[in-house]
């Protein structure tokens, strides 16, 4: 088992449990004169912190990083960078039914297997979506730095609760406060929420994520492509269930002929006048926008009912998750996959084989 | 760079061009005393192999590999297993051309800006289709194991051209010469296939791949689970264009009522009435039957005229691929994401902790 | 660049600077349940601590590990462990004269060359010897583990300045104040070392572990071996320069009729007679102890005038060193071998292939 | 297990079996457009070869590589290089007294152990010195390409059964018939050899080797040092026990105030007087002269009568190796050192971070 990715240059480490002392990452690999803007940083956290909307869950956590190692006057020394956050409620409340009777669509029964009765149960561990935000630590630095150097990776929400927003990505959005392109599409995705939250229940969603400003010939075919990585990253982001590039499995429909993406010159330089790769060809990239989306299953806590079975007593049960939970995490996992692609993407450029 | 899968327990090299002396893989890790089948692998391997029906590609080549390393009276011996299968009609062409002229949805153009114009284009080179070949000598070899041990991976065509198999996946129908459980959608697959073809065009398709006998308890949160790993090595398959597991994209547009998958007893042993999750809660397999699929692109060489830019001159100029060309690559691909499977999950479970 | 390790099961990340706000690690890979008794963890950390000889620096510090997630009710819950120390009087210096003339025997200059003129300097950075503290939490927690396993690691000085101590080792002694099997040849390792300090100088020595109760098997030819995986740990260390196995540079001198290891029986188990092997044959451990020896080149950090070359003048100039320094870190290099043996043993058995 | 290297740019598998049909190496990581000139490599191949001198065996092999991909018009294509040794004469003779009666010094035992009695024992197996072959042609291709950017490789006989050149390593001495700096030494540690032999049995010994033309600031602290990469590799170098780096283990006999290299200025450049530290500071090249040296243990092959146990009958019994042997096979580990060197270098160089 493993919470550390080795990439082609970078290593990251994620650790903490939703309700340990601290949650926090390790980030090996940055050069050394990178500068952090923490500020900005703060402003990136932010927009995956809770409590924000009316749609996430009231509890309010000041997700504030804590750097204990890597920086030196604002900028990254050589070291592998440190950072935590401290969990300020923890232990307060008894997860001990998990163990016996396991949420459905949540990791509380295979936790209960792989680890042998001794998971960390509250707050959903290891588990809990909470883990995200030492990702977008990570991501954060990385996203500043791929800015400096001309590569910008906005996210926005695509789809919640059947809901899709058609319009075209070319512009912006992740600093609205529910960024989609469509607002009138966003506004109907509120509703849906709001009304799922009244009825103890959850949606689920798409975010689409696009990344600008890749050069052509970044990645490799086989197990390296820009495909494989971005996957591996994503997927390590609770509730995700798919993931799709470009025209993705839309393209499964479609004919060659209409799919492959013609090359044409745009100021002198070689596009394609489509992007149903999404940027990717042969696992490289190719200079156009490179387009990814995931699908988020709706959030698992939910207020009704639901059938379980007692671990003890081998016997059905019924089970109520008390507690208030997100009725929909999908607008705060935008910030969460421009942090994953801005992992996937600096690994790759930054492991791209050197001489000097 | 790296054609290479460092797995948990396994390492996998894949090498070769379409028209180098050979392909082939090593594949590293296995225990000793490991029982391999050649005629089985055979058999397993002609399911991929070109030219067998009407929809493929008429050229039709032996792929029979060569085993140079790792066995010994039909087992592995501890040591790296290597195969091969040698390249018979090679450099029979010119391909010079998509140096300067690069197809559409193909890799020639990012593999000519990634390896500065010492790409091996004839026939796709390490792009090319033909290097699935390998991937399915090691993932035949770890089928057979895996069979062993109770663990069977059968996949089947689930959509090709927007025509949809929407029977429940529940036998194996991967022995069927046009692998669908619904035969008449399957000879609806089959005409699209046909008509493409005449009309100088392509298909893509969605693979559905189930695997049954996991216990619960195999995988990891974070960067280890089995959608990472899966996914990670799905994508080392050209066309691939997104991979989804259990509801995946639809779960999406799902309340969390009806998307969780709630617990039950069966024969006095824990499953879920539903089995959305695809068999993988928090990372982690649950017992339940482990289900993905994977959107395949239409094939990117079509008949067609197609546009693209000479990189030479620089100018707009029309292109017509000649030579024949499977028109949907679906049905071949099929075996391929079994192998792809295995990998995945044998080296996950081979990779759990273990004191002996 | 990396101070994360990779092994075959375990990944370990090593994070910190001297003067930075906290060192620390996280341990990956550990499966839930294992116990950790911090109580017998600190004993182990306060056998490297400084400041509990004459010999070694008055500085006192308190290497009490804070620990952030991987733990509950005292055992491991399959989550990363991670623990930092927080250094207490940081900052306290002006460590800038180390950028532009650069202590000989040092990473001063390399740092300021890989790092650009951004590394941390302050007290050595994360190039310190400090940083061998994390890397004991880790070994320290193995340990346990591999002890209720029946697995022993046992270090004790070699040789200091010269003076060596040729004793059979086949009793542990880490227990003493002074880590040596002939105790008379240890007062006149101390008496070299206190006058090394007298004079301003320092001496180097050799530390030998051995560690008893692993099985024959494991291990692998190549690159996975007990002696590269080991040497990749041990080089983790600052100011090692060397290792040997078994009899090693003396089995270069040997015929083989001497040097090779009869096989033999002792209550009816396959030994050897002799262990000039140090319990590894092909990279795979035989059964016997293995063993191994470091050698630590004298503390780089001495009173005495040295040239060096200013590196904003680039002239030549006389460099002193101030503060107060271990003449002779050898006696505290004791437990870390013991620690980096105990990481490399227990990532090698543990990530031995696995069916259940 | 794993024979399979993972570098931070390079990925290395070897494989083959002494008698399998082949053994081989694929290479995976290098850039396209490096040009390998086959006739210079088998030179350097040739070097390592058996047969050439009177103190190897007399076993005459052709070491020709045919090379399977990843080359196009003598140069790196992108894709992995993969070349193949065809093994002549295998299968001449029966092994099967190896499994029962295991030879002292070799790895007859713990691979039967290791590989639960399914080991190839024929020539050795996959633990043969000839597995030394593959990772010299991967070392052969990467020293064309070091040489080009200014960097060279020496490795010389350093001692041989206790006879020690004291000459300083200031000049390549590779192409000597028997590569020694000091040819009077040379004289008596060939007569040694002579000697061993008559009397059969063999002699052990060190080679050392030099690397220059590596700039200041290539490596890291910690894990991924110079150090730590360079052991990782040699030690995959059968009957390697020792390796050492510059002063190494004579350093741990040093004062401070002897080893510590001053920084001084020759033409300008930053250089230190003395090379204690072998190049490298904090796991970082300092711009001298990278420097170590590999014990080598006795082939463990003697003639002479050895005790043994005989694992069927579990009794003691008398051994007698036959067939005819190198009495040394330090002559031949020369080149190999070069490449490990090469590997070793090239992977850290070329990992370094890139930003293009």
């Amino acid at each position: 088992m493993s919470s550390t990715f080795t990439g082609l240059s970078l290593r990251l480490s994620i650790f903490g449990q939703s309700h340990s002392e601290a949650i926090g990452m390790t980030l090996d690999g940055l050069p050394a004169g990178i500068a952090v803007d923490t500020e900005k940083l703060q402003a990136f956290l932010n927009r995956r912190a809770p409590g924000r909307n009316s749609w996430s869950t009231p509890r309010r956590e000041e997700d504030r990083p804590e750097f204990l190692s890597g920086l030196k006057d604002g900028k990254t020394c050589g070291a592998p960078i440190t950072a935590i956050i401290r969990n300020t409620n923890t232990r307060s409340k008894d997860y001990s039914q998990l163990k016996v009777l396991p949420r459905p669509g949540h990791a509380d029964y295979t936790a209960e297997v792989k680890f042998n009765g001794c998971q960390d149960f509250a707050g959903g561990g290891h588990f809990s979506g909470r883990l995200t935000a030492p990702m977008c630590i990570a991501g954060g630095i990385l996203l500043q730095e791929l800015e400096r150097r001309g590569i910008t990776v906005d996210a926005r929400i695509k789809a919640i609760a059947g809901i899709t927003d058609l319009s075209a990505f070319t512009e912006s959005v992740k600093d609205k406060p529910f960024p989609v392109s469509d607002d009138e599409k966003g506004r109907l995705m509120q509703q849906a929420i709001e009304q799922a939250r009244e009825e103890g229940d959850s949606v689920g969603g798409i975010v689409e994520c696009r990344i600008t400003g890749v050069k052509a010939g970044i990645g490799s075919p086989i197990f390296d492509g820009l495909e494989n990585q971005i996957a591996r990253i994503v997927f390590a982001v609770p509730a995700v269930k798919g993931i799709e590039f470009g025209a993705g499995f839309t393209s499964a429909a479609m004919r060659g002929s209409e799919n492959n993406d013609a090359f044409c010159l745009r100021e002198g330089k070689i596009e394609t006048e489509t992007n149903h790769a999404g940027g990717i060809l042969g696992g490289i990239s190719d200079g156009m926008p490179i387009l990814f989306r995931a699908a988020f299953k709706p959030t698992p806590s939910i207020a009704k009912a639901q059938k379980s079975v007692n671990l003890n007593t081998m016997q059905q049960e019924e089970l109520t998750v008390t507690g208030r939970h997100d009725p929909c995490i999908v607008p705060r996992a935008v910030p969460v996959m421009e942090a994953a692609a801005a992992i996937a993407i600096f690994d790759m450029i930054q492991g791209e084989p050197t001489w000097n």
